[in-house]
């Protein structure tokens, strides 16, 4: 009989393991969605095998959490009491502190694998899966030593074939960075497009004036608010602290202007520049 | 005998023309620039036919003005006093008020053309220098009725042939619109990119956890601080503007976030994802 797993919230990230899952390693999946909507174009699509619901839990091998995550931690809570006793049960958020912290007592803790898959584009449901979504990229996997190694290998089976680089790293350690190298990024790219769609009411300036670098800039701009939204909340801490460090630098910034300082904007971006060095490690 | 043009600054922008107006053209190419590493540079590439100064223009029928902003508008008044009664001057920067203010008593001021082509990288240099750079991409023309007829078509055979799209606008608007869509831009990835960089000093962690999202917004940081500078301050008034309601926008999400109010985080970022339907415009 094949493998059997249950993939609940069928968006970009959900639906493209769903399809891995299907295709790849032609196990039989099964999709949970709050919207019927979602979960009926994941079966049109091929991404799904069948439309279940939370029950589906108890006959599966795998489950996989790709929901919202201001409602991942209860969820993930309601499946590991449904789960069977050798089931393995990962989540797949943004966020990895409180949900980690929400189960930390739970009796199958070690059925349970916090991971968070560095892959994504700014479209969002089922219609945004795609395969390859994952390839080459970075997993990382947070509080290895409250998994079971069992459930740490079954992990790294799925992701290690989808061709990722797993990392590992506390979840506290992880909340923190991901604030600045990720959370960060979209809320600077939000506010850009907001700043410029509210001062140009005439959109034709915007086609004809900007260039690729407005593009680049603003692409996260995109992204899906239902998405975004609880991240920032659940990430709360970490992410004020970072965006009061953007803003005091963007003070600055503002006054090195003012003052016709170019001194003072040539070395800001000067020791910015080092940046360079640094996505060329990423592209490696 | 060919036609001659004289091109002072040979970055990114002054280079790539220099190349077009040599292979495409096949006019002789003067290359002036006051960083002798970089003139021979353009030499050696090929880019230019001769390295001259600034009595070269006395020769020219065309000259191409493609230095920072801060030396454009001095530079354009002494190159207008050498040229030749039926010479075609254009500069190519980035901002057009004080430029145009500058010149516009100037006995020569019909020979002359305020352009603005849309196009580069974030690479700086003679070495940057590519074919093509400004195929496809929109140029802007600045207060056109300012320029001769003959000027205004002499610059036109030029950019039509480079396969770019002109549009005419005055100078003062030009500079108001580019603030948000460009200059804004710039400021917002370089402070990303230095607020990742104070936090992140052990910048492995970048490396493993950025994404593409990350490299996206961040990409304009690796900008040329010598070029950007003096365009922040010259364009001052338009970019403090833009900057202060992209800070004031700014704190206002963040207090969305300190106050948990995703109602209202959920609808600033989806009025913004309007910005969808103008990149579309854009890519066309």
């Amino acid at each position: 009989m094949k493998n059997r797993a249950v993939v609940i919230g069928l968006g970009l990230i959900g639906g493209s393991l769903a399809l891995e899952l299907k295709k790849r390693f032609d196990w039989h999946v099964i999709g949970v969605d709050l919207n019927d909507v979602h979960a009926q174009k994941a079966l049109d699509l091929g991404i799904i095998d069948e439309i279940g619901d939370i029950s589906s839990v108890k006959k599966a091998e795998t489950v996989v959490i790709a929901v919202p995550v201001n409602y991942a931690s209860q969820l993930t809570s309601q499946v590991l009491d449904l789960a069977n006793e050798d089931a393995l049960v990962f989540d797949v958020g943004s966020t990895k502190e409180n949900i980690c912290k929400n189960v930390v007592k739970h009796s199958k803790r070690v059925n349970f694998v916090a991971v968070h898959p560095i892959a994504g584009t700014e479209f969002s449901g089922p219609e945004a899966a795609i395969y390859n979504l994952f390839d080459g990229k970075v997993n990382i996997i947070c509080d290895r030593e409250l998994s079971s190694n069992e459930s740490i290998e079954k992990t790294l089976a799925i992701f290690d074939a989808l061709n990722m680089r797993t990392i590992f790293m506390g979840s506290v350690e992880h909340d923190k960075h991901i604030a600045y190298v990720s959370h960060l990024s979209h809320i600077s790219s939000f506010m850009l497009g907001k700043t410029v769609l509210e001062i140009e009411k005439d959109e034709k300036n915007i086609f004809d004036m900007a260039g690729s670098g407005f593009e680049s800039t603003v692409r996260l701009a995109k992204s899906s608010p239902k998405m975004w939204s609880p991240i920032f909340v659940e990430n709360k801490k970490n992410v004020l602290t970072s965006l009061d460090e953007f803003i005091k630098n963007m003070n600055q910034f503002r006054d090195f202007i003012a003052n016709e300082d170019t001194n003072e904007l040539e070395r800001a971006m000067k020791e910015t520049n080092y940046i360079r060095e640094i996505l060329k490690g990423i592209k490696k």
